[in-house]
C-alpha cells in the first residue's frame, strides 16, 4: 500500500490544486490532507483522524456522505453503460427520467434542462442562451449582465466576471467588459449604519435603477443573483429585496438569472430558492446539490418564455451549435436519480429546516453577546458568524490578521470540525448536510465557541 | 418498467439537448434514441438494436464499452468517498495516483496537471493561466489567442471563440476579440490547387508570419491546435507543419496549447500528439481518453516553464482564485487511474495503431477509386473519408445537399453502423475504440462502401 509520505511527495510534485498558494505548497510549507472515506457528516483522512465536516464538501453534499443508494446507482450505471452522448436526440433512461424528475420540482414557469458538469459551465450555458435569445428578438445590442458584488457564479472567464470577489479577479483582467456589478443586499455591512433595513433595500434598488439609466436598458441582457449571497458572506436578502429587483428587472425587460447552485433542492428547507422567495426567475442554475457532489452533474432550466425563442432560432437557423461531450453524462444522471429521490424518501428537506433553525438558534445563543460577533446570520441549512475588532461600531479587522482562517484552522485543530472561512471579511460559514442531528448542531456550536474563546478570547 | 413511449415523450417535453435543432425535436420530428447498454465497440438502444459505433461515442471511448475494471473503480470509489474538493492540498489516493501517472506519461517538460471536468473548461483554465502568466511576467499586452480555422477547442463563449466552426459562432456573437484565427492546415482544401504539400505548409507559415506581424507579437499570448484537426474534418497536418509553426512561435515568444481533447492517450498510435509530431508544447489540453469517458475528468497540463511563473504569481499575490467545486473529483479520479491502467494492461495503444493502419488502408482499397471520394486521410485509429461532387477538378457538392448527413444516415439505417458527419463539409469521420477487431474494420468499410453505392451510386 502507498505510504502517505510518498502521496504526499506525488501531490505536490504533480498536482495543481485549484484556490492554493502554488508556490507555498510545491515547497512542502502547507500540507497534503489525503481523504479517504466518509459517511454522514463526518470525513476521515489516511491518517484515520475524523472530522465533522460542517461545510458538506462546499456546500455541496447535501445528503450527507456515503448512501449507498447513490453509490450503487452509480456502480450499476458505470456497469451498464458509462457513456454515451446526448447530441441530436440521444439519452439515457436516468438523463431523461431526471430532466422530467427537475421538472416536476422545479417552478411552474420552467420548461426544459440542458445538463452540464459544474456551476460555472451552467452559467456560461446561460449567457450564450441569453445572448442567442436577444439575437433571435433582433436585439443585438442587448447583451450585458447585471451581477452583484460579492455574488459568486464561478471561475471561468465570464463566468468568474460575474463573480463579484476581488480574489477571482486578480491578475485575470477579469471582469470582462460585458459584465457589470450592482450593490450586494447585504445590510450588516450597509455604508449608512442609520439605514433602517426598509431603506437599505430602497437604496439597493436605486443603485440598480441609475446603472439601467447610466448604461441604458437596451443594452442589458440579464441580472444573475444568488437567492441568498454564498460565497460572498453567506448572507440571506433584506425583507422585499427580491420582490422590489424583480419589478425592476420586468419593467426593463432584463431577464432574471436565478444561481442556484447553493440553494437548489433544498438548502434553505424549500426545494428552491425561487419558492422560497417568490422569484419568477426565467434561467435557473443548478449544481452541487443535484447530485449531492457525488458525480458531477449541472443544469440551466430554461422558462418556457425562453424556450419557445431558442425553438423559433433552431426553426431560423438549423441545430443550435452548443454541447459539452459530457453534456447529461449518465453516471451524473444515476446519481441525481437517485439523489433527489433520497431527499424526498428521507425528507431530508424538512430535515435541513427544523434543523438548519436549531443550528442557528443555538450559534446565537452561544456567541451572540461576545464582543467580537457583528451578525448571525442564516436561512435553512446555512449559518455564518462574521467577527468584528468592535461591534459597537462596526469597525471590522484588518484583512491582515486574518482571524476568519485563523478561527476556521483553530475550529480544525482543536476540535476536528470544519467551517470554510468566507474569502472576503472575517466570516465563518456553516453549511452542513442536510442530515445533520441536533446532537452534531450542539457540537458545531459548542467546538465554534471554543476557538472563538482561543482566538479572540 | 418504464416504456419507450413514455420515456420519448418526457424527453421532448423536457430535455434540452447538444447540437440539436430544439423545435424539430419538440415537436416530436426527430427521434429520441435511448441507448441501454454496450460492450466492445457496440452499444444496444432501448428497443434492442445493436449498433457498431465507429466513432466510440464522441471519440471519447477509448479502450471500448463495458468495461468492468473501469466500472468497478468506480463503484467502489462511490462506495468509500463519493467527494471530497480538491482546494487548498486536499486530495484523494486517485487523483493524487493519477496527477502522477499523467505526467509519467507527458512529455518531458511537463510539471503539473490541473484537473477539470470538459475539454472546454480546460481549455477556459489554459487561458485564464495564460493570461495570469503574462501578467506576472508583466506583459500586460500580451493577451490574444491564436486558433485555427475549423479547429475545435469547446463551445464555451472564450472557448467557443477558440472553435474555428460557423455552426458554434452563429447567433452567438462569437468569435470575441481576443481570440484571432488563421489557416487550418488542411492540404486538400488549399486555395490554389497547383500549390505542393511544401508549397502549402510555407503559405500556412506565412500567414500566421503576417498575422502576427499585423497584430504585433507583444500582443499575442499563445497559439493554440489540435496535432490532428478532429472536428474540424479529422485532417493530419502536412509533413513539416508542426516544426515550421512552432519555429514561428518560438521566434516572437508565444506559448503553444497543444489541445489533445481527442488525440492524448494514444488516439494517434503514440501516448500524445505532441509525442507523435515533436512538439513542445507549453500547455496540454486533455479530456476525452483520460477516463474513456466513464466519467467527467479533463485536465491542463502545465509545463516547468509555466509553473515556475505561476508560483511567483502566488508568491506575490497569494493563493489563485481559480477553482470548480468538482476540480479532481474523485469518480473521474478513479476511472482515470483504472483507464491509464488498462490501456497499458491491454496494449490498447498498439492495436489502435496497428487495426487504425488497417483500417485506413481498408477504405482506400475499398473507396480510393470512387468518382465522389475527393481524399481519405487519417492517422493512428481516426479516418476520415471526404466527397466531392467531382474528384478531377475537386468540386464540392452544395452544403443544402446534406451529402455527409445522407451518408451517415444511411450508414446507420442499412447496416446500424454509426460514422459521424463531420460538421463543415460532406465528410464520414471514423474514431472507433482502440480495441476494434480487423473483422470489425472489415464491417465499417464494407458498410461504408455500401453505404456509398446507396446514395452517390
Ligand atoms: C452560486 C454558485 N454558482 C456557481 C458556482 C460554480 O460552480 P462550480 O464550482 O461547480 O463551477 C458556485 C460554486 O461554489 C456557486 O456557489
Ligand atoms: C480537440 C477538442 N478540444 C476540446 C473539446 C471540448 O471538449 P468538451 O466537449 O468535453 O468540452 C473537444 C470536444 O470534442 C475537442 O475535440
Amino acid at each position: 500500500m502507498l505510504r502517505n509520505d510518498q502521496l504526499a511527495q506525488w501531490d505536490r510534485e504533480n498536482f495543481f490544486h485549484p484556490s492554493t498558494h502554488l508556490a507555498q505548497h510545491a515547497r512542502g510549507e502547507t500540507q497534503t490532507r489525503v481523504i479517504k472515506s466518509a459517511s454522514g457528516s463526518y470525513i476521515e483522512d489516511r491518517e484515520g483522524r475524523k472530522m465533522l465536516d460542517a461545510f458538506a464538501g462546499l456546500y455541496c453534499v447535501n445528503v450527507g456522505y456515503g448512501r449507498q443508494e447513490i453509490a450503487e446507482a452509480i456502480g450499476d450505471q458505470a456497469k451498464e453503460l458509462a457513456y454515451y452522448h446526448s447530441y441530436v436526440g440521444h439519452g439515457t433512461e436516468a438523463s431523461i427520467t431526471l430532466s422530467k424528475m427537475i421538472l416536476d420540482r422545479a417552478p411552474a414557469n420552467m420548461s426544459k434542462v440542458y445538463f452540464g458538469l459544474s456551476g460555472s459551465d451552467a452559467n456560461e450555458t446561460n449567457i450564450k442562451l441569453i445572448w442567442y435569445y436577444n439575437n433571435i428578438l433582433g436585439r443585438p445590442e442587448k447583451k450585458r449582465i447585471i451581477s452583484r458584488w460579492r455574488g459568486y457564479h464561478g471561475s471561468g472567464l465570464v463566468t468568474g466576471s460575474l463573480t463579484g470577489l476581488k480574489l477571482f479577479h486578480k491578475k485575470f483582467d477579469l471582469p470582462v467588459e460585458q459584465v457589470i456589478h450592482t450593490q450586494a443586499p447585504y445590510y450588516f455591512r450597509r455604508d449608512d449604519l442609520n439605514q433602517s433595513e426598509e431603506e437599505f433595500v430602497a437604496h439597493c434598488v436605486a443603485e440598480l435603477e441609475a446603472l439601467i439609466e447610466r448604461e441604458g436598458a437596451d443594452t442589458i441582457a440579464a441580472f444573475i443573483g444568488e437567492p441568498v449571497l454564498g460565497t460572498g458572506g453567506i448572507v440571506p436578502p433584506p425583507a422585499g429585496y427580491w420582490p422590489a429587483i424583480q419589478a425592476v428587472l420586468k419593467k426593463h425587460d432584463i431577464l432574471l438569472v436565478a444561481d442556484e447552485v447553493v440553494t437548489g433542492f433544498g438548502r434553505l428547507g424549500s426545494m428552491f430558492g425561487a419558492d422560497h422567495y417568490g422569484l419568477e426567475a426565467d434561467i435557473i442554475t443548478i449544481a452541487k446539490g443535484l447530485t449531492s457532489a457525488y458525480a458531477p452533474l449541472s443544469g440551466s432550466i430554461i422558462s418556457e418564455k425562453l424556450w419557445k425563442v431558442l425553438e423559433q432560432g433552431t426553426d431560423e437557423n438549423g441545430p443550435i451549435g452548443h454541447g459539452w461531450t459530457y453534456s447529461a453524462h449518465p453516471i451524473g444522471a444515476a446519481a441525481g436519480v437517485a439523489n433527489l429521490k433520497l431527499l424526498d424518501d428521507l425528507k431530508l428537506i424538512q430535515n435541513a429546516s427544523s434543523v438548519g433553525a436549531y443550528l442557528n438558534t443555538s450559534m446565537k445563543e452561544a456567541l451572540g453577546d461576545h464582543a467580537n460577533v457583528g451578525d448571525i446570520r442564516g436561512e435553512g441549512m446555512l449559518c455564518a458568524v462574521e467577527f468584528v475588532e468592535d461591534r459597537q461600531d462596526r469597525k471590522f479587522f484588518e484583512a491582515s490578521q486574518k482571524i476568519g482562517a485563523q478561527l476556521s484552522a483553530t475550529l480544525l485543530s482543536q476540535d476536528s470540525v470544519i467551517a470554510r472561512a468566507m474569502p472576503q471579511g472575517d466570516i465563518l460559514g456553516f453549511a452542513p448536510p442536510f442530515c445533520l442531528g441536533r446532537e452534531e448542531a450542539d457540537i458545531i456550536v459548542a467546538s465554534t465557541a471554543r476557538a472563538v474563546k482561543t482566538v479572540l478570547g
